[in-house]
């Protein structure tokens, strides 16, 4: 029976689980261990706070300290985890609170890090990463003065921060090291559809660039770059720079105690999130699971699968039973009032998770033609070549890709294939779209190709 | 072996047989009548001709009359069919073209026609329909001179041409004889909504109210109106007067020849859209088909559905094997900006359909609570109270109310519970969605209900 249990971590994932924890069971012990002083934020707000679509940084505190009292959770904020005895199921905190806590249950909710990259001179004041409360404070405070600002890496972090300063006015020149931006969410031709959006409202973007080094004595004047085609060396002035170069989970206490780490490199859990150690379960960017269709280990690193995932370990560290079913891997994003929205494999991940596939594409409309207003849209859906089923889709466009996102992506947790999709009876009005919706007309495209 | 395929009808579904039907057979002959002069245009826009959401009345057409001959498709456009010797595989027709045509197989588009309410003098001039694009073409003329409309009727085409009309300037006032509006698609709750909005942007809406008599000697006075709670009788001075009473089934010749009408008043068709006459189909409003989860008889009258059963009835009537999953029901509208959705069955209809139902209702934001601009949400979703299965679903809200709808049919066509869409993986970002969708807050509910 648990008595106990111990969260490290106050994030969405960290949070969600303790919440979800004490609405199962009345009885059970929470404590909750934060190194950030806040409890949980909603991260992924966090660039919002620049441009101002967060009003207020404390509007994206979604649990304020003082509620944890009211569910009868001990919060233990700016405080560290420094040790584990896992024999014992005994840790040690420091920090605004010092001492040692006996648990039945652990729940790993540590989240991730930036991952810097081999850039020269990183550690310069006024370069920054875009993960917490207090480096979006800061960041908030450059956008009021600063006029150059470099990002480096051009994934939905980046893309994300490099709009919201641009709408702050400044001159924003993204640096990214692959042949496009977002290529972990869209493949080439839909991101070069993005990039092209972003840089007819004014964004600079270097792709196929490697940032090599940050000029300027205790502060940037400009970060060197090469081109990786021509091999061009320029330099790009900057007042700041933002690091955005992707993550990589925080494991090392988890390692410490004996928990198996995933080639993902996060924490391994099995369907009930639970780790390889009784009692023991991970949740959010800390963790790593199942890729929905291979069932092959997969990181999460999405603010949706946090929750979801700690919502299990939750209940499960509770003395319930709940089961997370494998991460599809919706991603979904905004820029410039382009929506660029993904589920499932791109064409490359499709490749490394050694999926053939066969392809509908096609450029749409939201709209019926003869109504006024309708917009682009380009949506390419994949399907798994021997079963047909549905295995990813991307689509862009200036309204209504996201939500049709969605479409595909129940279609992936329940099987369907390119001729389930073709007999989809989507909504249709003239206000609203067309009779058949582009998704429909794409699964078309590839249930010929399929033979179905 | 089929070399002659006649169509009645070319409206969307009359249209699409014939196009599908030609896709799949170069070689056979296939001759279209239509009573009107126009071949197919989209009925459901003629409300936005008024408005000039649709620009030109052109702009309807889909297949402009010119373009049948490139697909070597005879069209007798201003031509009725009137006579049918089925034993004899022959049909007579008059009109702008004047013969008789053998054919093998015949496919009813004959499509519906306004129910007549009954109303005193509705036989007047300015009382009309809006059912053809000579209705549309007569009402936009009003929409310039006229200043008071009276549409009696407060289902889809009524609610879409009140707003219409509104949005020319004019005075508008809807008289439903129901105790509200919309109630083939919504719950009497989700009505209200609607209706305070559009009272709140102008309209006048009066429920529960019968429409008695026309006054006025040749063209409307006014409108003597019935409250038929208090019972209360009331003139409302009318320009013109809208009738959209709902429509039935054309199907006399199909009738005349032996074709089996269902309950539903529509002609009865198998999964392939065939009668119960060999080689002889039916599609879209004059046919009936089945309900998806009952597999009780249904009729479509949407154009989602003409479309799908056209396709169906086209390529099997050029000697093709397909087949129609059955009728869903997904409507949607938008009315001064909120967008209403629909799908499967409401209360009302479960209850007819002898479902018993377990409910999963929420308000919501379409964005995270700290993002400005989301909106509120109001999601229904039921569920068979012995299966858990998902079998309807509503959506009221000011933005992504239809695009969420399609979730749900899906849904419901790949029979998911209330825990699968408790799991479902929706998309997230702060300017798109918050990490726990509507629809899967909405489901949670009804599961904990449920005990799933």
């Amino acid at each position: 029976m648990v008595n106990n249990i111990a969260i490290i971590g106050v994030g969405a994932a960290g949070a969600t689980a303790a919440l979800q924890a004490r609405k199962f069971n009345r009885e059970v012990a929470i404590t909750i261990f934060n190194t950030e002083p806040y409890s949980q934020y909603s991260r992924c707000g966090l660039p919002y706070t620049i441009s101002g679509k967060v009003r207020e940084f404390d509007d994206l505190v979604l649990m304020p300290p003082s509620n944890w009292d009211s569910v009868k959770i001990d919060a233990k904020l700016n405080t560290t985890v420094t040790e584990i005895d896992h024999k014992n199921r005994t840790l040690k905190y420091n920090g605004a609170e010092e001492g040692e806590l006996k648990y039945d249950a652990l729940i790993f909710a540590t989240g991730a890090r930036n991952a810097n990259p081999p850039i020269k001179d990183l550690d310069k004041e006024r370069v920054y990463g875009l993960r917490t409360l207090d480096d979006a404070k800061v960041l908030a405070k450059e956008a009021e003065n600063a006029k150059k600002a470099v990002i480096i890496g051009g994934g939905l972090v980046g893309m994300e921060a490099a709009e919201a300063f641009y709408e702050r006015g400044l001159d924003v020149t993204v640096v990214e090291f692959l042949p496009h931006c977002l290529l972990a969410m869209v493949d080439p031709d839909m991101a070069k559809i993005v990039e092209d959006h972003c840089r007819e409202h004014g964004l600079k973007i270097l792709t196929n660039t490697a940032a090599q080094e940050i000029t300027g004595d205790k502060t940037p004047k400009a970060v060197i770059v090469k081109n990786r085609e021509n091999e061009e060396v320029t330099e790009i002035p900057a007042d700041f720079v933002v690091v955005a170069t992707g993550v990589r989970a925080i494991t090392d206490l988890a390692d410490y105690i004996g928990v198996e780490i995933g080639p993902s490199h996060g924490i391994k859990t099995d369907e009930r999130m639970m780790t390889n150690l009784e009692n023991v379960y991970a949740c959010g960017d800390c963790a790593e699971n199942v890729e929905f269709i291979t069932r092959k280990p997969m990181a999460g690193g999405l603010g949706t699968i946090a929750v979801r995932q700690a919502r299990v370990a939750g209940i499960n560290a509770a003395g319930g039973e709940a089961t997370f079913p494998g991460i599809v891997g919706a991603k979904v994003t905004k820029l410039f009032d382009m929506e660029i929205a993904s589920t499932g494999f791109t064409a490359d991940m499709a490749k490394r998770f050694e999926i053939p596939v066969v392809k509908g594409s096609i450029k749409g409309s939201t709209k019926p033609p003869y109504y006024v207003g309708g917009k682009d849209i380009k949506v390419k859906t994949y399907y798994n070549k021997e079963t047909g089923k549905l295995v990813g889709g991307q689509l862009v466009g200036l309204e209504d890709a996201a939500m049709r996102l969605n479409v595909l992506t129940i279609g992936i947790q329940h099987g369907i294939d390119a001729a389930a999709l073709f007999d989809f009876e989507n909504c249709y009005a003239p206000a609203i779209c067309d009779t058949w919706d582009p998704l429909v007309t794409s699964a078309d495209a590839a249930r010929r190709r399929l033979k179905m």
